[in-house]
């Protein structure tokens, strides 16, 4: 609950009890909330922490940190191939909160519970006495047993990645470089849709049908394409191989990499994609990609998971050129 | 996750991973854990944030403030009159936490894991940049439609509350002044004892059956009783007559008080109880008195809730020199 000094009960009832439009919130009065699951369903629950500072900046929008905390979390419920439901906020606020930014931040909850349908369950607001937290759990449900883990992709398995690849890494040097546009000599545009892809995640929430019903494994890109690829390989102790010049990129990244052809590497390995990164059996592609298709998202076959290699990393990046070599470059890093 | 240089995924094998024992949480090799609900049953969730210096103090013991993060959740969960099952951890490192001190941390959850036949589902660390902040997603589970929420008590229900009351909030009296126990001529077994009470909240998880089969309204205090009571009270649009004389309280509070009388007003405003207070209707108060008992828990009938009167606050404290005044008594402080 918010600290009595900024109005905890008001602040609730004005801003919060709004979005938890469910029964089971009881209008946020209650100490818990209640979750009705469909029999015969399991919940999909995920959770993550974004910092001031450290997941997004201070300075941000109000409504674009609310979006960007709640499409973190449908992100990870989408790649397991779950339906979102509801969500539970822990608010830890900072000490220069003012009421005006809860509106904005509640406005910007409000507007995303409709794009995808969720509503708000419960939480906690707290004074943090130093930096905003926010925690959000969300949960997801899907028939009994058909969650799509990360760990399963089998040998021969095909790698698949929805949307684009590198954008939101390339938004964030951006972010931290003011001449940074100017020295690739890249477009307004170009800059703006890169700056966006950083600030705005778009969770693939559509896709997750194709992804529950043709999909042996798959996880959502955050950290970067390469080390995620590289969990899922370890788990499943296999190795990757993934065609360069397959990779997708988005207009703004090619231009980006066509005039800065080293920066490649920040493509592959910066993170804050929330793209939908699945293994899918050779037997079941055509299916796979029709039905992301039809769900209006862009899909694109970028390699093939192989027996154990004795490569260090377990994914090769193979182009014409042969490997690239990624040792030494810093791996994803926040903010 | 923990930031890359904290070492994040072999902490996570080595301390979370091993908590993590239910099939659903896939050994935390998943961004997403499964949580396969009973049919026929609802899940209460319940989630409690705790900042480091604001709800609890930086150099508690990190086994203990592992056990209170964990038990005002379950404290909330027994009071809806559910079983707890699991939980979703949220964990905000300060930038000075070490590997001992996440061991520890891991010891208390491991413990409570025990005694209260609970597992971590997953969850999320991250490094806040600030000071420590846990966020606590709680699970329960009951038959569909039998959770019992705070806000439906009726005029004329029995007042019930467990164990005693204002044993934390002295505890944090001794804890803020060295000197305090000295001052009020306390013995050092029951400063230790207040103290302790401070530290480690003792849910009332045993008697979470006898709440769903009896009680028409519940919710645990942990703003101070005098508060959430007011909370229950206005909920339903009712007032609420306290006997003072029969508040239960332990003998060190009954010392404490009885050297300093006007300290009482610390007992009622003072939070941090996690006792369960309870609206049961007349002719359910031996079921419940019975069951509760039966239970191991001891509790008392403080009072009754009665129909709208002119008074304010809502809450009536009564003795025999008359009604307790606690205007300007400050509320709930933490820390």
């Amino acid at each position: 609950m918010v600290e009595r000094r900024l109005g905890e009960f008001e602040l609730i009832e004005r801003y919060f009890a709004p979005l938890a439009d469910g029964a089971g919130a009881a209008g946020l009065k209650d100490d818990a909330a209640v979750y009705t699951p469909q029999d015969g369903h399991d919940i999909v629950v995920s959770k993550d922490m974004l910092a001031s500072g450290v997941h997004f900046f201070p300075e941000d929008p109000p409504a674009a940190i609310a979006a960007k905390a709640l499409r973190v979390n449908l992100s990870d419920i989408a790649s397991k191939g779950a339906r979102p439901t509801a969500y539970a906020l822990g608010l830890g606020l900072a000490s220069d909160v003012d009421e005006h930014w809860i509106a904005e931040f509640c406005k910007g909850l409000g507007e995303d519970q409709r794009t995808y349908g969720i509503t708000l369950l419960g939480g906690d607001t707290i004074k943090t006495g130093g930096r905003m937290v926010l925690s959000v759990t969300f949960f997801g449900e899907l028939p009994r047993g058909s969650t799509v883990r990360r760990t399963s992709a089998s040998e021969g398995d095909y790698i698949y990645l929805t949307g684009t690849v590198g954008d939101a890494a390339l938004g964030l040097q951006l972010r931290l470089s003011a001449e940074r546009a100017g020295q690739i000599g890249l477009s307004e545009d170009d800059a703006d849709f890169l700056l966006n892809r950083y600030l705005l995640p778009q969770p693939r929430v559509v896709a997750a049908d194709a992804v529950r019903q043709f999909a042996s494994a798959s996880m959502d890109v955050s950290d970067g394409l390469a080390a995620d690829l590289e969990h899922m390989c370890k788990a499943a102790d296999l190795w990757a191989h993934v065609e360069l010049d397959q990779l997708p990129l988005s207009r703004a990244a090619g231009n980006w990499v066509a005039a800065k052809p080293s920066d490649i590497t920040t493509v592959i390995t910066g993170g804050d994609d929330y793209e939908l990164l699945c293994a899918v059996a050779p037997n079941h592609a055509e299916g796979f990609e029709r039905a992301v298709s039809k769900a209006g998202v862009p899909v694109t076959r970028i390699g093939r998971f192989v027996s154990p290699e004795p490569t260090d990393p377990r994914v090769q990046f193979l182009s014409s050129e042969g490997v690239l070599d990624l040792h030494g470059v810093s791996g994803y890093r926040h903010v």
